[in-house]
């Protein structure tokens, strides 16, 4: 199936100038929904991540595919002060100021093998603050798993250390 | 397995005298994840529901679980804002206040058999702005399916007209 067909490009959100790549016209296709989870899932499988860890809030959907795929469980990082127990937190550059996520410091079991699954890498911000979340927190990084990689800002970049996929590539905007 | 077991109540969350229940501990566990999303899902397939609807954020989890179990897609419904295309939107009543939740206007197709999923059910004021968004679009409610119901808090009320399921039952804070 070309999953890139189901992507819906829609010009000037969330401001002008930006063409924002709406993943919900794939979500809600039963069979796009199944392969996209199953090709990440198949391609790290051989890693044998103990655990999934996804970035609220879209990262949930694939992160949580991915892991019943593989048979494992599901970490959410969350944005500030959603999280009801001690967390460890990160933050990372928006195009003005800082944004932060946080993990439950219990979440991750030292030498866990996590997969990071994300719906997006765009600079990589968010991204790069995740496995930093999870390698604070004594996990070990088994791979970074994209439904779409932005590839010309070049976010992917900040995570060369690691085994990263993505499914669908956008070279321009 | 006792799913209940699993879930971690924190005291004082998000503020004094409410007690969070966490459902972190519970989807970090694989085979816990998987059982909730299999039970919900075997509940109500019989519905033949064409989709999962789930809330932002942590209706995403077990609503994109049970979505693949299925073998349908899921469509997020979002907080104001989130969404880039065309959306219906409705207000629900907070303690001080009202906030918004949207879905795009094309998600659902008139007819279409919607099995609403969310982690847990309180007051019911976000379960129940769901439904309208869900028939608001031309959809049927399959049913509502729910990790917790905070069952003394009534919310399961507001839905009596639909099938709803819970695996789990508190009947106090």
């Amino acid at each position: 199936m070309d999953l890139k067909t189901l992507i819906r490009s829609v010009p000037d959100f969330p401001k002008k100038g930006i063409v924002f790549r709406d993943i919900t016209t794939l979500l809600r296709n039963g069979p796009a929904l199944e392969e996209a989870c199953a090709r990440i899932a198949d391609h790290f499988r051989p890693k044998k991540p103990d655990v999934v860890v996804g970035v609220e809030a879209r990262g949930f959907i694939l992160g949580t595919g991915v892991a019943l795929k593989l048979g494992v469980g599901f970490i959410p990082i969350r944005k500030k002060g959603k999280l009801p127990h001690r967390t460890h937190r990160e933050e990372y550059a928006l195009e003005y100021g800082v944004d932060v996520i946080e993990m439950h410091t219990d979440a991750v079991e030292p030498g866990q093998k996590c997969l990071l699954v994300e719906d997006l890498i765009a600079t990589g911000g968010t991204a790069h603050a995740a496995v930093r979340l999870i390698e604070k927190s004594g996990g070990v990084v088994a791979g970074c798993g994209f439904l779409i990689d932005l590839a010309f800002l070049k976010g992917a970049q900040k995570l060369a250390k690691y085994d990263v996929l993505s499914l669908i590539t956008y070279d321009s905007e």
